[in-house]
């Protein structure tokens, strides 16, 4: 399906049943045929918003624990990417619907966002790369699926805006990127044939957990 | 009530609604009156033997996280009497249970029990010591004051070790320790008027989620 | 002399001894009438290319650090600059000298080079962000004085490039900008009256031994 | 000679040059024959002391990075041994000699000091627990060799109660269980032929860069 690199898709056959769950739930699927409800949808980009705060302080970390230029080069993209762009394009659709920059700041944090954030951050505190990286790729390159597949599937324009964003050129090259930068990461540490290293099991339970706790998210984004 | 110091109290009152959910939960009841199902108990034990591993990971960084050499003896004390005996109390109530040790290690750690120690550990990892005790001090004294008035309240015998634990001289010691630490390194660094600082928000507010992700703790140890 | 912010003047004058040392050391003195030997610059420009390589980790780490979505964009633009721009400037000037880029990154680590470094780092690690700006702040804000001093004082022509690069706007510009972070960041946290505080001392002296670590680097710069 | 594990010897076979200046450093030589004066012992005792206290906290970060039980239970009795005990037996000597607590305890710290804990700290916290592992080692199993030596080869009586402390079972005790620990740590990671992987090498460049700041960290020592 997607070309986001040779561990990433070991990572997701690994964890197929939370894979299918995240990338198919009713949240996305409501997306594509129109019949998520707006109020849904705007809780959830609130909460998203909150969630890219910390998922860049995330890849923020990915950069202090690089040990080459290519890693922190192609990390600190990632966190200017996240900073500067996505974070502005969440402030602007809010605005449109009449959620002032304000309020969007003050958006309280619902524990099933902070549960993600805080395991991915901790992941990366008490690992190294590999640990980190195992924890941020499943938001990256599922929403990079997620959009490919709703910009060909969608029967409806409501949300087009947010599907656009995602299958769009620019976010499909960072999922290859990040993928570029897992298969690297690995190889410089482990070696070529990574997936036969004891270290392999505790990162596909890792990119299981996270992968779960974006199950959660969505759901939480149906419960406004 | 319990005399656990200045900055608990302050931090507790301000934290009034949740720290009544968490320390008079229907969990923390059932254990009172006996009606607690044994297999909610056991649920419960395994899960929080997987929370005290990260909960001994969050207090050595407070050893990490110190300035002075009684910072460091008071936290380095709390990881040992965490690692090596209360860790070791669960091992052996389990086994009674004929729950093995094998099996207890292997406990797959739930969502609400992660959610509360990633957000633990991101706190201290993220801040600096203040930030990490506002985060660990909620479930310390928390079972302090549950033990203490469980000790004087129960109507049944069912829990009486649990209670007995908590209630006893050596797990009080340590609240009053710990809330010694805290008032300390308040003052250390931020002066004896600490609630006046403009931080003395944030670490309230540190403190409530925590408090929150207890009530969420024990509620999941109410669904085996 | 310079409009680097409050909290910066505060702490220049708190170390005034070393702070002389470091912006008048003798390698400098050298850049302003020309006769520091080539040689010792470029050891210096190398050694100043692996500095930066922990010196933008170390700045990833305040985006990691941040409380606000204001500290994130300054710290990540600072990142930024760092790795996008600043490293490459010394790539170029070492690859116009014979200085391959292989060469460059394959230069080993000088003690005096990785003592600065790790200091840095670890106090941001063990800290919050106000204990990692404090080491952060003598670098940045020490090469915009000695670019300004030398833009109006050098003597000779032969590092004016070098000279031009921090007395320029855009350096100039990024030490208003940290001079900023830092005044914002200490208010935030203690309050407009930031040098009354108990921390106060502590955030002096780690700013001190990050200047008197400066201080060994110009050294470590004239001895090849 | 040792029998401190097989990583430790391979690791230390890498930087056989460092390794030696490190344990037959003059100042050892010194302690040997007694010719070392006084003054300079001293001088390095208050030195070891604020070592101590950061080197506690770097194996306080090593509980924190750790995957297993019994990662934890050997990290944390590392750390309560020097917290409660080598600390206080630094303590005792200084007093003996007349140096109070509150003098010890106000040692100003030097740059060689400072260089070699921030490195090791700093490491733990961009990488692993192997990262930190490697750069923890060199100075645990460097006092058991140089004790265990002077131990049989001691012509003066002098130094014997330092020499004692470190020939003795219970450090020796100490650096087999940290051998062993780097042992099952690399198998349980990378696997039983863990020199043959990738990170190998970065491992040992950590283990001799380490080594080399105890050249620097006993040089510092001679030069009061």
């Amino acid at each position: 399906m997607s070309d986001y690199g040779k561990a990433f898709a070991l990572m997701r056959d690994a964890a197929q049943e939370p894979w299918r769950d995240y990338t198919r739930h009713a949240f996305v699927e409501g997306m594509k045929d129109g019949t998520l409800p707006c109020e849904a949808f705007l809780h959830y980009l609130r909460q998203d918003y909150v969630f890219l705060i910390h998922f860049s302080r995330a890849w923020a970390l990915a950069v202090v624990k690089s040990e080459t230029y290519e890693e922190m080069l192609a990390a600190s993209r990632t966190v200017n990417g996240l900073i500067s762009e996505e974070m502005k394009l969440h402030i602007g659709v809010c605005e449109t619907e009449g959620i002032s920059q304000a309020e969007l700041f003050a958006t309280p944090e619902r524990h099933e966002n902070l549960a993600y954030t805080r395991f991915v951050l901790e992941a990366g505190h008490s690992g190294d790369l590999l640990d980190l990286l195992a924890a941020l790729v499943p938001c990256v390159m599922g929403y990079g699926e997620i959009g490919a597949r709703l910009a060909s599937e969608a029967s409806s324009e409501t949300y087009r805006d947010w599907i656009n964003t995602y299958a769009g050129e620019d976010y499909q090259g960072t999922c290859e990127a990040v993928g570029e930068l897992l298969d690297s990461t690995l190889t410089r540490r482990i070696g070529a044939d990574f997936e036969a290293s004891p270290r392999w099991d505790r990162l596909c339970k890792t990119f299981r957990t996270a992968t779960e706790l974006e199950v959660n998210f969505w759901q939480m984004g149906l419960t406004p």
